[in-house]
């Protein structure tokens, strides 16, 4: 395979092959290709398209959830079978000028810090030159991922989008950035691949719950390794690691405790109150900058009882010139 | 208070100040300084030296965890009040060219994956030329840092040094590296500030139960801030994020599970089998490499029931040439 061939073989589209909205091995594939072939897949954003560059927060109310997410796919690739690996090298993503990121009411919150927001949240971000806008003097660069990409898994049902599974899913690994190689375990013959829901920036964490959603296009090429096998998603990535990519200010918070979730509930509340006090942030803007762009970090999960979880946040989103 | 001002006003010593081995604030400081000034803390190791650049494994049977960890303190920064906070800027930090990493046999063991390296083990590491040897063809790059710095609790009575506090302690935060701030909540009359289990490396998450161990000096400047209050550690810090301090290839494994604890033990299991099987280290030696090099972060902690937890490997610590 010649690394600068990027001929596209194959183009899916939510116009003309659908979308779904499960995890399920009988939902039959739109497309079928070769080990080795390039596909451009165009995702929609989670909520497939309720939510537009114009939508207001009381547009949040009517929101049908049934329809969230909206996956491209699935993909069959001829030959893959249960025990491979399936190998998705990311050529190539491309956004449309807009996302947003949301906070969802009443029992659709997933926040990590939800029962402290319960009110909706909507903010509509600008995507031009390279960074989101969030509001006068602060910027946060992007770096588009899909934060969603998985295999059928072998059991048979209808399975949620929403929690991840051991065959990927709704990962939300950040630096699955152009150049990044994924593997997931192929669960079921032909992999049955689909992809979507997809940020143009997320900090570790996701904290308020969504990334900066965007409808995308990515651009992926497929392979099959029989060598080896692995029951989880695995990756290769240059990140960035940091928004710039080589090291930079962080301010960090953390969270001390005998629980991983809680450490890091006390960690991103005490960034949310760094950023009100110290940044001017209302708190619910803090929160949604929490979910674009502070990291989660595990310190340490060895001192008994007690870990250690710091949330960081790069300063360089300040425009202090 | 001039940055280049470097001049080190105190000077402690194990030797002529001993050491202390609990949190407890009846213990009696053993300097007095003023804000602002600048102290020199030479550190023992974690096991107060017991353990030195020509141990083996057999010595691990005779430690006596009572010693662990040697503190070097307390130091009283005058006028320092319960609810202010405590400035520790990180000025230097020198090793003395060799390290440890250890994994403890028995009742002592705490490492993410004890049960499944229940036999002690103990690598010593070469410190010179800014690399840490592993084994031919191994680097990990160091950047040492105070594994433990914190303050005196105010609740009365002695508590143990291993599992960290809100007053700070054993908080392993790897980025503390020379040119960082810490901030730590006062929380009795003059802070009472010790600090020592100093690290050459270490991965986000120590996952072994040790980074790489090494005596170690530390100079800091100390301020108190009284118009602010934090409840738990806070800190800037320009890391390095990576061990390059820019962005370079990563090898990374996942863990997918409704509990972030046995999420990052599954993500660190399926990093020890790669390094198995892709790289050729005995799984024991996997699992300290990863204790020393490799990272681990929250990607999402929102797609309920199940959470994402990635390890990354730096690849750089793979000498190809």
């Amino acid at each position: 395979m010649d690394e600068d061939d990027r001929t596209t073989d194959h183009r899916i589209t939510p116009e003309e092959d659908g979308v779904h909205h499960s995890w399920n091995n009988e939902i039959s594939p739109v497309c079928t290709i070769e080990p080795g072939e390039v596909v451009e897949f165009s995702c929609r954003d989670a909520t497939n398209g309720q939510i537009d560059a114009d939508s207001t927060v009381a547009d949040l109310a009517g929101l049908d959830i049934e329809q969230v997410h909206a996956l491209t796919g699935p993909v069959a690739i001829q030959g893959a079978a249960p025990g491979d690996v399936l190998t998705i090298e990311i050529l190539d993503i491309s956004h449309q000028g807009w996302g947003y990121t949301l906070v969802l009411p009443g029992e659709m919150e997933h926040g990590l810090l939800a029962e402290e927001f319960p009110e909706p949240m909507l903010h509509i971000w600008n995507l031009d030159d390279g960074v989101a806008r969030f509001v006068d003097g602060i910027e946060v660069p992007i770096d588009p991922f899909p934060g969603i990409l998985g295999v059928a898994p072998a059991e048979s049902g209808s399975f949620e989008t929403f929690p991840p599974l051991p065959t990927g899913g709704n990962i939300d690994i950040k630096h699955l950035t152009p150049g990044s190689t994924a593997y997931l375990p192929v669960d079921v013959e032909d992999a049955l691949f689909s992809i979507g829901d997809c940020h143009a920036a997320q900090g570790d964490g996701e904290v308020c719950g969504t990334g900066i959603e965007a409808p995308m296009s990515v651009t992926c090429r497929f392979d099959v390794e029989t060598g080896r096998s692995t029951d989880a998603p695995q990756f290769e990535t240059d990140g960035p690691f940091t928004p710039s990519g080589r090291d930079e200010r962080m301010f960090g918070t953390t969270g001390v405790g005998d629980d991983l979730y809680t450490a890091s509930a006390d960690a991103v509340r005490a960034m949310v109150e760094h950023l009100h006090e110290e940044r001017g942030l209302a708190r619910e803007q803090a929160y949604v900058l929490c979910s674009a762009a502070v990291d989660l970090k595990i310190n340490q999960i060895v001192n008994a009882p007690n870990w250690t979880v710091s949330a960081y946040l790069p300063e360089r989103v300040f425009q202090t010139e």
